[in-house]
């Protein structure tokens, strides 16, 4: 099983409900796709910052998925930071790209980059992950 | 119109997909309700860190906006943290009370605890919200 | 050894190169204070943020140290959030008071709200302690 | 006047107790180095972590001045996240590097990395500045 597939056999319930798709799992780099769907929006067609924060958490929690020692139970996110810059219109989509900045024994740290289609910036996630 | 009506007449798409509930609303307190149904949840059947994020980000906005000053123009999360603190099982209800931090002319930063209908703490978020 | 006592015995180089004073420490709360001395200043005879940020984190550490389990072998900060709100003028001094948010068995999580000595709000810090 | 005269004529005051050396400040990128000075530490002569947050709000702070637009009146950090990652022991050299994640009008954040010289990570910090 390549850390795509296993990455996408998960089936998290959530990440379904917003139709996260993931297109690239490497152990240094996580990539998905969503969508803005209009329930997926605040006021003005533009993306909720919720949905942002939440698309951010599943790429952050695949990447450490991936990462996790033979021998460990799972992970949890322990704590996330988000940064918001820009907007994403209804009907765009947003790219997530999760790279690691420390994969230690007890925790991990991922940032995940979100931008539109054309590169701008969208918001950057800062999130730890505990080791179980 | 009511704190409370104002902020139901929103009709924010992505706070109706989780099905926020908005129980209270005061200047100096907003409390809002969401069940922890099937798709808001992770493996295992508890809720998804990014649905508890989704949710203390649509009350500490609505309780930016009722905070404005009458000659802004609305309002945007600039960036928002959280602390995870224990789990909410599915079919279980999640409370969020946000309370104020600070309240400028520029930004106002709010604070919502996220607990289990019982007291238990689930997550704590600060947010900081620009006055546009 | 009270707490207060013990948190005093540490003798941490870098808080008393600030000069941090603790004058409260129950389990529950840890209370110091620091004068604004013109070294701990930016431009405009304020307190720099630098310090108030490792001012905070002073009180945060000695709070979790008087709560770790008598197993633990110490503790170390993890990562810490600050919203910073408002000035504190040089010659005033500065108050720390650091709450429990969470205290479990891997991770203690520690709020210290820092004011003027009229209760003004400085900054608002939030970090997290790893149990070791 | 460079950006590196302009910074290094600032002459803050707690930035100077620390002893913070401006090596490099170009728009993109603006480094700096600290010694860990005993007086900088906490226990075990290891880097304080108060230390590390105030080193690289003076880094951020000081990116962000040269990148102020001509009619701004100075910049403040509205708020600032730190992940701690690893130690720096006494007497070695701890290097900061900051560079942008958004510059607009209202607001910049800034990212600065802080590494040994060996390049081993320290922590990472990014911080919000108002354009005021």
């Amino acid at each position: 099983m390549t850390p795509l597939e296993k990455i996408n056999s998960m089936q998290i319930p959530f990440a379904q409900l917003k139709r996260v798709t993931f297109i690239e799992a490497e152990k240094d780099r996580v990539v998905a796709r969503m969508l803005v769907r209009p329930d997926l929006c605040t006021l003005g067609h533009t993306i909720h910052g919720g949905a942002i924060m939440a698309f951010a958490d599943s790429v952050g929690a695949a990447a450490t998925i991936i990462n996790l020692p033979d021998d460990a139970k799972g992970t949890t996110t322990i704590e996330s930071k988000t940064n918001f810059m820009g907007g994403a219109k209804e009907g765009t989509t947003v790219v997530a790209i999760a790279t690691p900045v420390h994969r230690g024994r007890r925790t991990q740290v991922w940032q995940t980059r979100l931008e539109t289609e054309e590169g701008k910036l969208v918001a950057l996630v800062t999130q730890t992950q505990m080791v179980l």
